[in-house]
């Protein structure tokens, strides 16, 4: 087999066979084909696309250039839950040891923040101790002890993606959704859980701008799940403002705990509840929707979902004290409010500008390998829809110095737009996609 | 700037701006761009095509990127052609000193063969001690001191193109008219004639399949040379089957003198001369057709064609007395015939499958830097339409060995389709491309 004749055949429209993908994505993995020639197969693909079989081949060619860790062979049923990432996304931190606490192994490997998103890897790194570089042994033995683990991603899970990710990354081939798509589930299927919940986010703050082009994405990774044997399930929710009240590292792990305990924001709460009691369903675990809402409404009336977030926590040598009090989270020294500056109907908040307006205050990377501040960040006192009176509260913001503070608030309220009437505000979850 | 926001661009669609294409041909030439950029940007050109700005653009960054003769400053007019690449295209070896010896300078500099089409400075290098790597110096004396210069392609000229053209090669980018033109052109503007003939290669055995494709890349590389100040006509001739009756390099040396000497195939010859005169009428040095007609035959009869490439050759440092007594040529050490296996007439010849038999006998190469065998080859006995009886000579096979002699009869009696039926034999000129 010759590179450029996998090129060309892309190229020019045709399909690849299994071996094929197979044999490109073994070699590239080994560096025996150069960048270059796999960023202009990534260029053909992001112009020809790919068939399901081959989107599978491809993934399944990804997760098995690495380490495999099979969890759903030792445990089973074993989920795992992914987003595709927003700004304020601390879903993960509470649908996680929420599903644990209902009896359902978790096992979730998880990325850091980039640019404007999040990773959930550091906003857990906000408290004192915690490990999440885990070994494999590690990994299986918190997973095995606790029912639930939370790492951060190994670099020995499906190498080839982080490698065709980089590439990507440089040569305008990132917007591909079978590119995505195998990204994504290549990781996943390396993690090797038996149920898989996919949060697709859709909209202005989101890589997804269109409900349609989240939905393909959706049904493409859950027909890759299918192929593999991995049950997948994902749901569309909108991500035109940011998720919650609290966008930063510790403010969301803060937020997370509320919700466990019941005192979340509405919105994001009743997206964790939904996510988990989806989760539980699937599994088998409870025979219907309304016992699986019972069973979550009772791991948070009696502490047991924070208990099992403090548990893991303590087991991965963090400090479980900070999520028993999170007052004992790191805090910015510095706190101030910016004030609605008019009278009037919030019409929108622009999470991808307020995401980057939080990397000005540390709480995010440019680059990759960056330090970032885990204290800093914003929480928000309004959302859309909301009705505020000039000098009311909009934004409290946290950062390192006050000139830091005082630098952020232009970018800040340059994310807001106003109404003088009433705003209609979209739903926050659109629509849910299961295996045909 | 920056080289994804480039390739971003072109991936959607969009047309660069001059500065754009500047800024990345000159990026790219001093290696600031890495190849795996450049080859995403190459398949998303593939794609989505130049406009005719962008190519002229694309053509005269490449142009600037090294040295440039300027050839039309020292002398004018002075002409330049190109041939895009056939089997048994020794044409240029003949035009060249035909039109010098009609008293118009021909400054060529020429490539070397790769794959199933040979190169005109191989076919020069068969005569021995003659040197084609010419320094600019060298190149200069002796153009003006001859009115005629065989050169072979410098590095040193358009290195952008020479980079792009090797990385496209391994990326699938090859066929895409706005790189081709821009390559070709690049090389022109270089030297810097001031009239082109361009002759494209359309058919089975050429790199345009079909007329419209030949007359696309045609009128591309005509409107370039309109937008650079450089007069260029092309013409589009078939390449249906190998042209004239040698195939190999010393063999077609043999042929081209033939031609200036009046006795050719019918078939190259008359392209030879009807090119002569389009660029002696192109420039202004002949008032009509007629007249061009009249001095092509008057040089060829009396011998100054002949002798203006053996003045050149001696110049160059080569034996002319090889090219007064074409029979001091190398010469293979095996001739055997091909006898015709049919009674019938010949439907057919595919001459890229006949280029690649030649290339077994070591006339041509797989690989760049090969060393090649000058003496080996086939004269052709017969060509599409004629009519043979089995057992009348069909092919000359010159070779080193018996052994290669005999083991390239199959893959030769392959290269011929046939019929009980005469058989209709197409034009070799289709038509003539000019400036608008």
């Amino acid at each position: 087999m010759q590179a450029v004749e996998l090129i060309r055949k892309k190229r020019d429209g045709q399909a690849l066979s299994t071996a094929e993908i197979e044999w490109l994505v073994e070699q590239y993995t080994h560096d025996e084909i150069p960048d270059y020639q796999m960023s202009a197969w990534l260029m053909a693909v992001y112009w020809r696309g790919m068939d399901t079989r081959e989107i599978s081949d491809l993934t399944q060619a990804m997760a098995h250039s690495g380490e495999e860790l099979h969890v759903g062979d030792t445990i089973s049923p074993v989920v795992d839950k992914h987003s595709t990432g927003g700004v304020g996304d601390k879903v993960t931190l509470a649908v996680a040891p929420l599903v644990a606490a209902c009896g359902v192994a978790v096992a979730k490997m998880t990325g850091r923040g980039l640019g404007h998103t999040g990773g959930t890897v550091d906003k857990l790194e906000s408290v004192q101790g915690l490990r999440t570089a885990l070994s494999r042994r590690e990994f299986m033995e918190v997973l095995l002890q606790h029912g639930l683990v939370l790492a951060g991603q190994s670099n020995e899970l499906a190498p080839a993606d982080g490698k065709m990710y980089g590439l990507r990354d440089v040569t305008g081939t990132v917007e591909s959704i079978p590119l995505i798509a195998a990204s994504i589930m290549s990781k996943k299927l390396a993690v090797g859980a038996s149920h898989l919940l996919l949060d697709v986010k859709v909209g202005s703050g989101a890589f997804m701008k269109t409900v349609e082009r989240g939905r393909e994405l959706a049904q493409t990774m859950v027909e890759i799940g299918r192929l593999a044997g991995l049950h997948a399930v994902a749901v569309l929710t909108a991500m035109d403002q940011p998720l919650g009240r609290a966008i930063g590292n510790a403010l969301e792990m803060v937020e997370a705990i509320g919700i466990l305990r019941g005192e979340g924001p509405a919105d994001v709460s009743e997206l964790c509840y939904h996510e988990a009691a989806e989760l539980l369903t699937m599994t088998g675990a409870v025979s219907s929707v309304a016992e699986a809402e019972g069973r979550i409404g009772e791991a948070i009336r009696s502490g047991a979902a924070v208990a099992k977030l403090a548990e893991v926590i303590a087991a991965q040598g963090g400090d479980a004290r900070q999520i028993e009090q999170p007052h004992l989270l790191p805090a910015a020294p510095v706190r101030c409010m910016l004030l609605a500056p008019y009278s009037g109907y919030i019409a929108g908040i622009q999470s991808e500008q307020m995401g980057l307006a939080s990397m000005q205050l540390g709480a995010g990377r440019f680059k990759k390998g960056e330090e970032i501040d885990h204290r800093t960040g914003f929480i928000l006192q309004a959302k859309v829809g909301d009705h505020r009176h000039a000098g009311d509260p909009l934004v409290e913001i946290h950062a390192r110095t006050e000139a830091e503070a005082a630098a952020v608030q232009e970018p800040l309220l340059a994310c807001y737009s106003w109404s003088d009437a009433p705003v209609m505000v979209g739903p926050l979850m659109y629509e849910i996609v299961r295996p045909l």
